[in-house]
Parts: structure tokens; sequence; C-alpha cells
């Protein structure tokens, strides 16, 4: 007989329910605990508040085996976790002798006076066993009550994932049950006209299939669970290659491959490099692409160009952009170029457009010229999407990759 | 009497129990019903289940007088908001002509063929009016049900925001009370530091004061909540010039200022420019200066070189990177001084290290020379702070922002 963990999440903080910050913490747990086989029922978030608090912690403790707690823990009066947990227990807080040296060496060590404030972050309960914190005041809480478990970790984001992978995961009750998992990506295709197309495996009961539309296009998740990994792992391959056959024509990746490295895939393998020259997108390409490890080995360099007087210096001609305004295709083909030329590559993309909010040339926010240039390949679109400058950023980026992403895989068939 | 709107947010999706997205609508949702003056009591995320989502929906209205449910709209079997509302209220969906027309005629202009599985995107309930979408397949709904609201909106972020804009502000209840809220950013203090020197306000039952650790330093918040907007500013302001004057040192903005904003203020009155040559930050530094809107008044652009070819060519003497090595502090300064010459620009800013995971010159992921270069200035520091590729080069970004405010700060100074 197998026996399923079932998890809750709860974040904890006034800020997360006035819409102040987003929640990176919840996502990641859920993610590790699913790699554990744990699933998560439910998550949610409450404010600093010790009454609502404790419902919360007590409603979830009805429900799941297991509570993470995410925030709460700083030294300050609205940090309630500590309090709220040893209501739930019924147990009464005390200073812990080892946690006091602790925090006060790392004061001294920072150079920093420990306030009376800190002093709760030194707290501990009976049926606590304390989590140290390296890198952070915050000292974390695993609770072991009535057969449930709490873990109680601060709200930063960087001291709950140390903390997690250093003191969490080893003491986590182990799943007799296993996850095997695997995402396929595509672009260029919707939501549903893909789900009509593998209409047949949607309905099956194991594996689970599910398709989510995501910024880079749509994503089919195949998941199946049994008690070891190997017969997850084959029931979910059951379906998985004939799915693949059906998408071929869209799928650019897998699980943790982007558009991004699957460019690079294509690139090393050609052995051919790219380069790009922005205006619009203002580095966000660049950024993207160098969060790609490795990417050093096929990616050049980006010139963010924010002025005519920048492009001009760069290598666009200045006649382009007074006959036919920087916002225009001749100039981004001009644009995409330079790159190539500039950081002697075999590709370059190229950006030029209105962010907003204002407009530029008579033109709307969220209008632009993209550009792809390669051996014996010109390529380039208008682009007319408003929105958000943050969102007109990111669109750009995604059409500039999907494209880039095309272009290398019609060019490699040719 | 004042009547206080209380809400809760429910986020549906399984994809967000298994971590494999962020939940950014909920604190969209979160931030624009604050300010409406509706205080958000829980946010809670279920997944595709029937069941689940429908306990969920009826917990939330035993507690709040509005529900905001965010995705499960989409047209497929696992999208369940619309069969848990009707559930909840107890009605049967039926298909609405006018829905199904739009939804016929959107397919259409598109080019797509509408299947059986969009029908339900046309479903209505008695108790519902449809939120139209015009930039998706998903119509929301907007349920009046026993002296309670429930608004159903489609996940796919962009969606939900305009349909919130467009759609459902003009629908909302008005509240009697409002919140007035300032927030303070900080930078250069740790949080128990920064809460010990403003203690005497953190107790006041109003304002309520509280501290967040973020990335770009520690924010105070000050709320305060009353029958007229006038009332709640006064009832904040009291605090806020006593709270500014002990902080004065380390404040760099306000609200939705940034640390880019703070130093775009500062050039602009100063009449100056600048740039950045980047490389292992690779175009964070450019994409982050350029989400600021205004910034092309004072931002040149930058150069992303990410081969030591590109560098030298810049303009880096590669004497200097053969003697020292690229992460060396003679480089960073030289690329700091190649972007004010290559750019034009009064000031320059520059990054050189390792972001991982592979190290580099026999240095660790996380070492990094940063650099500030202006007008009789120059500035640069080493970084060691090791982590994750995007913690590396965001880390960096914080801290070469921060370093350019105070030294933008000092320069006016002296």
């Amino acid at each position: 007989m197998n026996k399923t963990i079932l998890a809750e999440i709860i974040s904890v903080g006034t800020e997360l329910l006035l819409g102040e910050i987003i929640d990176t913490n919840a996502a990641f747990l859920a993610e590790k605990l699913r790699d554990k086989g744990i699933f998560v029922y439910r998550k949610s978030t409450v404010g600093d508040n010790i009454l609502r608090l404790t419902t919360a912690i007590k409603e979830a403790m009805q429900r799941a085996d297991l509570i993470i707690i995410g925030g709460g823990l700083g030294p300050t009066e609205d940090d309630m976790t500590r309090e709220a947990i040893a209501s739930v227990v019924n147990e009464k807080p005390f200073i812990d002798d080892q946690l006091f040296e602790n925090l006060r060496q790392m004061f001294v060590a920072r150079g920093r006076e420990m306030t009376e404030n800190n002093h709760k972050q030194a707290w501990l309960i009976e049926s606590a066993i304390a989590l140290p914190n390296p890198v952070g005041t915050a000292a974390g809480w695993f609770v072991t009550f009535d057969e449930k478990m709490i873990v109680a970790l601060p709200g930063p984001p960087h001291e709950l994932k140390k903390m997690w992978h250093e003191q969490v995961e080893s003491r986590l009750p182990i799943s007799d049950q296993f996850i095997y998992h695997r995402t396929i990506h595509t672009a260029g295709i919707g939501e549903s006209d893909l789900a009509a197309r593998i209409g047949q495996f949607t309905n099956m009961e194991s594996p689970g299939i599910g398709t989510y539309a995501r910024n880079s296009g749509v994503d089919v998740r195949i998941a199946a669970v049994a008690p070891s990994i190997e017969q997850a792992k084959a029931i979910a391959d059951s379906v998985i290659m004939e799915i693949e056959a059906i998408l071929a024509p869209w799928i650019f990746g897998y699980d943790d491959e982007t558009l991004v490295s699957a460019i690079m895939k294509q690139l090393t393998a050609a052995g051919q490099t790219f380069s790009c020259v922005e205006s619009v997108t203002g580095g966000n390409l660049a950024a993207e692409i160098t969060d790609c490890p490795g990417i050093s080995s096929c990616f050049k360099g980006s010139l963010t160009a924010y002025t005519n007087d920048v492009k001009i210096r760069a290598g666009v001609a200045e006649e382009l952009i007074r006959e036919h305004g920087v916002v225009s295709e001749q100039v981004v083909l001009a644009m995409a170029e330079t790159a190539r030329k500039m950081f002697n590559a075999d590709w370059g993309l190229a950006t030029t457009g209105v962010a907003g909010p204002d407009g530029l040339e008579g033109k709307k926010p969220g209008t632009a010229w993209i550009a792809v240039v390669g051996p014996n390949l010109e390529w380039s679109q208008l682009v007319d999407w408003p929105g958000s400058r943050q969102m007109v950023k990111n669109r750009i980026c995604r059409i500039v990759f999907q494209s880039f992403f095309k272009l290398l895989k019609e060019a490699k068939c040719r």
C-alpha cells in the first residue's frame, strides 16, 4: 500500500497581499516538493496577523501531512510565524542559548549592533529543532507535532533556497510514490489547436497530460505516478513518442530547455556565432541570451544603441535614418548587418521600435521592426502589439528568438 | 458606519502547485484591490480539480465579499473554473449565442479552426454576465450571488490585466474606506538596524508601519486607513517626515521610484549622460536601465562584450587583459573608460566577472570587478558573492546601481 504525502505551502506577509512583491518562494517550494514525490494540495498567503496565520496553519494541518511556511521570521513585531506555530502546538517559546550565541557572533562579524528586536530570532519551542541560517539572522524551525511536520523558513528567497537544500530536504518524509514528468515546449501553434491534435491522449487516466500557454508558446506536460521512477517513466514514455510525432513541426525543446538554449544547440552544431544591435529591446535580448549557461560558445555580444548617434557611430548609415525614420525596415536590416560586422559574427539580430509610454516619429508604443541577417539570408518583420514598456520589450524578444530559431531550423533543412 | 470590503484571490492551475510558473497575477490583483480600498484577506492556489476548487470558492465566500479567480477558463478539459462556479451557485451552464458568435468570428479572423473544445468558452450561467476578452478566446464571468461577487478572469497575465482595467474595475463595490500608503526605499542599512532606529513609530496603531527586505535594500511602508483619502494622508504624513529625517542618509526614492529612476533624476538635473560596457552582467544592466520610462534623456547605450576580442575592438588594451586577466581591476576600469568614450557619455559603468556555472582564470563563479568612471572620478570594487547564474548577474547589477547612485549623491555634495 502506497503512502501519498500531501503538503501545503503558506506564504506569510502583508506585503504579498498588497501586491508589492511577487511570491517566488512558493513556486520554488512546489517544484522541490514535486521532485520528492510529495503532492502540494494547496498554497495560501496570509498577512502578518497572528490570528489569521494560526487559523491558516490549523486548516492546512487538517488537509496535509507537511506544512511549509515561508516568511514571518524577521526581527520585527509584525513577524509572527514563531508566535503562530507556538500557539498551534500550544507551547511556550524560550530563548535557545546556542541560537542566541550564533546570532551574537553574526552581528559581531558584520560589525552591526544586535538589537532587542533580534532576540526573538533565538527563540525555540520544545517540539522544534532549529535550522541554522548561514546567510541571515532568521533561523528556521522544523516542528514535529501530532504526526505532522511544520517547517518554517525565512522569506528572503536566497535564504529560503539555501536552507531548503542544506537543512530541510534530508529531513522530509520519504514518499512511496514517484513522479516522472517531461515538458515539451512548442512555439507557433495555439493552445486549443494543439489540444485538439493530441485530444486522444489528454483524456487518459495515466499519464496525466496538461497544456499550458506560456510566453514562449504552448507547453505540453506529461506526468506519471508509480511506485518506482522507472515504472513512472515507462508509463509516460508510452505516449511521449506519439505526441512528439504529432507536434514535431512546433517543438523547440524539453524541460529546462529554452528558446535560447535551442538556438545555442543549432549554432554550436553548425559552428556559427551570433550577436545583436538592440534599440527598443534595450539590452533585454542580451540579458536573456546570457542567462543561458555555456552561451559564450556562440554569442559574441550585443550593442544597446539607445540614440541615433550611437547607431550611426556603430555603422548604420545616417541617410537611412533620415530618409526612412529610425523605426523602419531599412534601418533594422542595417542594424542587423552592423551586428554581424561589429562583432565579427555569422548572424546578426536587431530591434528598433517604440517601447513607450510616449510615441516616436508618429508611431505608437508597441510598433517595432525586427531583423535577422545571416549567411545568405535577410529577414525582417513589423511587430505591432501595444502594452506596457516591459511587456513590449519582452514580447519583441520572444518574437525575435522564435523567428531566429525557425530560420536556423529551415536553413539547416535547405 | 464604514463598510470594509474584504476580498480573496484564488489562482487556479496545477502548474502553479507544481512550481512550473510563478504567479504574477495574484500580486497584480492584490495591488489593484488595495488601490480601491478593498482589503485582501487571503490568497489561495488550487489545482485543476473541480472538487478542490469548489471547496476553495465556498470557503472564501464565508470570509470575503468579493472573490477574484484567475485561471481555469481555457478550452481544455482541465480548465474547471466555469464548472466550479456553476456548482457553487447551483446553476446549469448554457451556451450564450453572443459569446459563441464572438468566438467564431475570432477564429475566422485568426484563420484558425474552432474546435469542439472551445465551445465551453461560450458558456454562461444565469447569475453571471460575460466579460469580453479582446485579446483571447476566454471570456470572463462576473457573478452576483448571495450578496457576494465572484469574478473569473483568464490566467494569461496580459489578458487578465487588460480585462481587469476594461471590465472589472468599474463594476467593483465602492469602499467607504480609503488607504493612503507611501513606501520609502533605502539602500545600505540592514533591516533590524533600520527597524530599531524607527522603533518609536512601528508600535503605533495608525498609521501602520512595516519594513521589508528587498533586492534593492530595505523598504519602509507607511499606510493609513480613513473614511477619506485626505484624512488617511494626514495620518500617514504625520510620521513620514520624522521617519525621513532619521533615514535620510539611506533613502533613494519613494513608491514606484527605483534605483535607476533615482539615478536618472540626479543625472538629468546635472545635465549628464551615462553608458555601460558589460561582460559578466551580459546586458542585464542595460535591460534594467531601459525599463525606466524617459531614460533615453540620459542613457546612451551599453555594449555587452562577451568575448575578449570584442572588448579589445571596443578599446580595452590587449596588454591589460594579458597581464592582469579579464577579471581584474585594471580591465574593469579600462572598460568603464571605454564606455565613456565609445558612447560619448559623462559616466561609464562596467562589469567583468564569472557568472558560472564554470570558473574562469582560476576564479570562482560570483567573483567580479565593477567600476564607475566619471568626470574627475574613478571607482572600482571587487564583488565575491556566489550563487546561481541569474543571482550573480542580478546582484552585481544591484551593487553597481547602488554604488553609482551613492557616487552621484556624493559628487553633488562636493
